[in-house]
Order: structure tokens, then C-alpha cells, then sequence
């Protein structure tokens, strides 16, 4: 029993102090319960994160990344309207990306050091937890479609290389000639950090070269992602990218890695991750925002605030996300110049950006 | 101002219903920091989990898994006994099990479709969060060290394939002839499932047939783990397999991922899953284990149960971990009928299980 004898000034004062602390030290246990739907459908998408500045970028290509951006979105954003999946939008929208030499996913894949274009990707769909990824595929005209198939056609998460494009063929996706991946500019890109490795060898730099050149560096996170709640609250997300220019050694990196890369849960929210892959796999990054949200009742935009800005920059890691909630909250997060990314709400209400705001 | 007019009775009880619910409402807050050091040092291995069941092991056979637990551990726990760090403690002892026929990883892992015998491993550092994979090789003798070399040596965490090999190569790890990998046990196991494949392809049953026979599960499910703390409080885990029986497309288990099959962080645990590996991805079980020490403040003990027998459970999941904390606490804990297992703490402690206590 609770029997401390108190005159009533200090009982007054000991009421008043243990209320401020059940206020304060409980206060994040009640977020969840107070945040409102704010949009029955909605999406969002990035087209990679990096060193963008506006001096690096002419008014021309500016307009074009933007117009992209905006074409594809409103791609997934009709099918939402029209009381589509979640699963249809994202894949759709990221194939419209995929299908242009703007962005490093699908053709305009960065070049491998053997001068290959091996793609990734990876799909979750927040229903079900289920998932499904493609790793260092040659072959699949889109690898986000390769990545939901691999989900809903076998009892299999990730598949890779040869096997992951026979797989593929007999799911009956497009399989394309390696060359239909080639792009002059991603092609001139591998040249010219292989002239780089040539002259730097000696400064035993040669590990870090990847990361001086700016364009290179913005070649390298060109991944292209999406994250989409649909009528039926039922979020998916999908990310598809290139990878790394010059990478070898078969290196996958943390696009279709699920909870790295690529993570939905209708509980909580849906994530697609954008940067230097190996920092986004090391970090967590797609579940702790997710595990942040459940675990310690964060909102989104606290959750993928702490995880970017906290988390992956203290271990030196460098990207972004894009990110929503199943109350229809969307985020941009990014510890970098500048993400290609754009959002559309169940209003119609659309939001296309570049540099940091 | 705190100024409601109460009187004497309403305040006290009013103060007590306070006082509980700071005390309930807030306890987990607590817990992290009234748990008390139990190992300087400490080690602790997996070598699979499935439907394991005294009647199905002969007496020989028992005392042969237990034997090459104990003495794969002990080689570790003289590591780390001697000050040797926790990497080392755990690279050692999964080769011990890599190099014996008993377990599915190294010599003795199981076949794909293709005959062939396709390896898995991860590494992660719990001090620098840094991390090593290989996912899908045919060569390295050891996975387990080509996974800790990635990490020591690439500004990589994950390689694959042909390109992993090479890489290995480069850093002079063993490479083998790929017949190395070869055992008649394993092969046998393949024609087996094959032949199973064949006649039951009009049930409509052919997705799942690698998981009726319990002989077969148990290969599927005897990937090697291991997870240590060294004198100087680092953790480092680290998990290798063979994949699973009559794997095809190039699928990639959870074994190389970080978060799903190794996790470790000195601030929370270290973790080594084994187990249907699609599941363990999808319910991102190592790093969902860290997550909820570090975020509810959860007891080693009370994570790995949440995880394995709700998390997991509840998506169909079946399979293990062994898990480690920073104070020195291990845990055992699977839902399958048997692990194959082992402890040694500080005082030279030795626990070598199999089934359910």
C-alpha cells in the first residue's frame, strides 16, 4: 500500500511532479492513437539521391527530370484513383522509370567493371509481409516486374543472376538483348572513372574512387523507388536500380535487400531507399523506420528523420528515402544536395522536386 | 499550475493510481539498465533447426552432432579465453562445422537442382556495425571467412557468385575444386526430393514438396551459426549454409542477409538465424531482435521469444536463433522440434543440446 505520510502542500507538489512525468516520460506511447487519416490513397517516388546541385544542372535537364517524374506518378496515382492496388501502382510507376536513360534502373543502368549492366530490384507488399526480389539479372526487361513475380509466383524471396532470368522466361516476363540496357552517357561514365582508377592508383585511393566524381557519385544512386497506399489501405513498396558504376565482384548492394532496400507493412508504413547501398544495408535502414514506428510510436516523419539524419549519417552513410504511412502521412528524407523525387495525394495534389527545400 | 481542489483521500488515491501507473506504464524504460553482467565472455552456436527427433537420430548419430558442437565451440571459446576477439572466435568455430559432412554448410551442404552445391554466409562486426556476405558460391572453401574478408577487405557487405570467387581468390582465401563440397548423404537427399518432385507433380503440390520430408527439412534447415563476446564487450555473429535441397533460379536463403539470417551491435546482441529462410526475411528476425532491446527495451530473452514464437509463428515461419547480449545473456530459442545446439560461458559452462528441454 501507498501509505507515506504528506502534508498536503507536499503530496500537492509530489501529484503535480509525478503527472508532468507520466506526461512527458509516457508521451510517445500516445502518438499513434492521435495521428488522422490524412489521405485514403497516395504516393510517392524518388529517382535517386546524391550530389545534385542546380549549377550541375541544366534548365533543360532540370525539365526533363521533372516532366519524368511527373509522367510516372501520375501513372501509379491514376490506377490508386480508380481503386487499383497499391502493388499495380508501384510496379507501373517504376516501370515508367526503368523504361528511361534518365535514371539508373532499367535501361540507363550504370555499367559494371566488366561493362555489363546487372540490375536489382525488390517489391513488399504491407499486407501480406510477403516479398520478392531479382539480384544481378542481365536480362529482364524490368526487373521491378521480375522482383513482384518472384512473390506472388514462387515460394521464394530473392533469386539471382542466370537462374533469377529462367525464372523469368518461364513466368513468361520480357527478356531483352544485355544490349537494350545501353546508354552512351552511362557508358563514357564507367570509361571515365576507369581513367580515374588508371591515374589514382598510385595514391592508394583506388577503394574511395567511386565516390570523387560528382556525376559518378550521382550515377551511383540513381536507384528509382516508390511507395504507394491504396483505397483499401494496403501499402506496397518497390525500388529497381543499376547499382554502382564499375562495381564488380558480383556486388549486390541494398536495392533488393528487404528491410534495407525496400520494406511495407500496413501496420506501419512502406519504405524505398535511395544511396550508398552498403551504409543502407549496415544501417537497417527501410525496417528501422518501420521498427521505430511500431517499437517506440514515432511518426513518420520523426522515424525516417532519426534514421537518416541520425543513424545512417553517423555511420557515414549518405541517401535517402521516401516514405508513407498508413494513414497516408508521406516523407522525403535525404542526407544529400538533392533527391529526384515527387508525391501526389488523394487529392490530385502534386508535389515534384530536386534540390533540398 | 497544478490546482484542482481535492481533498486529502482523492489525493492520496489519486497519487497512488499515479505512482502505478508511472511504475507500469514506464517499467520497460527501466529494464535496460537493471540487468546485470553475466559473462566476461561468452560463445554460442547453432548447427541448424527442424523437426529433430530422438527417435529419427540414432545413438551414434547424436553423439556425433554433439561431439563436433563441442568441439567447434571450445575452439572459440580458447579465443576468446585467451583475449582473442570475437571475429575470430566466430570465423574458427563455424569452420570447424563448415568442414564436417554432419551440417549443411561447407562440406556437406546440400544440392541445388543443378547438382551443384551453392553456398551462403554472412559476417557482422557489432563495434563498427560493419558487415560481409557472399552469396551463391561454388569455390571458396570457406564462405564464412570470404564473408569476413568482404567486410575486412572491399568497401563492400555483399558479393555473389562468379565475381565473390574471384574476389576471394584475389585476397588469397583456399578456393576448391567444387567436388569438395560433394557427400553422398546430400546427393542421395537430392534424388530423393527429385524423384518425390516427379510423382507428385498432379497434386499440384510440387511448390511445397521440399518440405514433407522430414529428412529433407532437416537439410534444408542445418545451416551452421555462431555469435560470441570477447573480453573487450564486442560482439560479432556470423551464419553460413549451404540453402536449401533442390534450390533453383539462383535463390538466395537468409543465411548473406544482414538483419534477416546475422545481426550484431555491442549496444544491443548479437544474432544467427536458421530456418525457412524466406520467412526470416520477411519477418527480418535478427534485426527485429536488436530492434526491440533497443527500442522497448526488451531482455534478450523476451526479444528472441517475441520474434521466433510470435513474429515468426504467426507468419508461418519455422526454424532459430541463437542470440548473445552485450552483458553476456544467451538464448536459445526456435519453434521446430529440435535445434541443434551449444553454450560455453565465462566459467567454461558447456550446455550441447539437440531437442527441446
Amino acid at each position: 500500500m501507498f501509505c507515506l505520510k504528506l502534508n498536503i502542500k507536499t503530496m500537492k507538489q509530489t501529484l503535480y511532479i509525478l503527472s508532468l512525468l507520466l506526461f512527458f516520460g509516457c508521451k510517445t506511447e500516445k502518438k499513434a492513437s492521435e495521428i488522422i487519416k490524412q489521405n485514403e490513397f497516395a504516393i510517392i517516388i524518388h529517382g535517386g539521391a546524391g550530389t545534385i546541385l542546380k549549377k550541375n544542372l541544366t534548365p533543360e535537364k532540370e525539365a526533363a527530370y521533372k516532366a519524368k517524374l511527373e509522367e510516372a506518378i501520375r501513372i501509379g496515382h491514376t490506377i490508386l484513383k480508380n481503386g487499383g492496388t497499391s502493388g499495380d501502382a508501384v510496379v507501373k510507376t517504376i516501370q515508367v522509370m526503368e523504361e528511361s536513360p534518365l535514371f539508373n534502373a532499367g535501361k540507363g543502368a550504370v555499367f559494371t567493371n566488366d561493362e555489363t549492366n546487372e540490375l536489382d530490384a525488390s517489391f513488399m507488399d504491407g499486407k501480406t509481409l510477403n516479398a520478392g526480389a531479382v539480384a544481378g539479372v542481365k536480362d529482364i526487361k524490368s526487373p521491378i516486374e521480375a522482383a513482384r513475380t518472384v512473390m506472388t509466383d514462387s515460394e521464394h524471396v530473392m533469386l539471382s543472376g542466370k537462374g533469377a532470368s529462367i525464372f523469368a522466361k518461364e513466368k513468361g516476363l520480357e527478356i531483352v538483348d544485355p544490349s537494350y540496357f545501353y546508354t552512351e552517357r552511362r557508358f563514357k561514365s564507367l570509361q571515365r572513372i576507369k581513367d580515374k582508377e588508371k591515374t589514382e592508383l598510385d595514391h592508394d585511393e583506388d577503394k574511395k574512387v567511386a565516390f570523387y566524381d560528382a556525376d559518378i557519385k550521382n550515377a551511383k544512386f540513381g536507384t528509382v523507388g516508390c511507395v504507394a497506399l491504396d483505397k483499401n489501405g494496403n501499402i506496397s513498396a518497390g525500388t529497381s536500380t543499376g547499382g554502382m558504376t564499375n562495381k564488380r565482384w558480383g556486388r549486390i548492394g541494398d536495392s533488393p535487400i528487404i528491410g534495407s532496400g525496400t520494406y511495407a507493412n500496413n501496420l506501419t508504413c512502406g519504405v524505398s531507399s535511395t544511396g550508398w547501398g552498403e551504409y543502407f544495408i549496415r544501417a537497417q535502414v527501410a525496417y528501422d523506420i518501420s521498427a521505430q514506428m511500431e517499437y517506440q510510436h514515432k511518426s513518420l516523419k520523426e522515424a525516417t528523420k532519426d534514421v537518416i539524419q541520425n543513424k545512417l549519417t553517423k555511420l557515414g552513410g549518405t541517401g535517402g528515402v521516401v516514405a508513407l504511412d498508413k494513414n497516408g502521412n508521406m516523407s522525403f528524407e535525404f542526407n544529400t544536395a538533392g533527391m529526384y523525387r515527387a508525391s501526389m495525394n488523394d487529392k490530385g495534389t502534386l508535389i515534384v522536386k530536386i534540390y533540398k527545400d
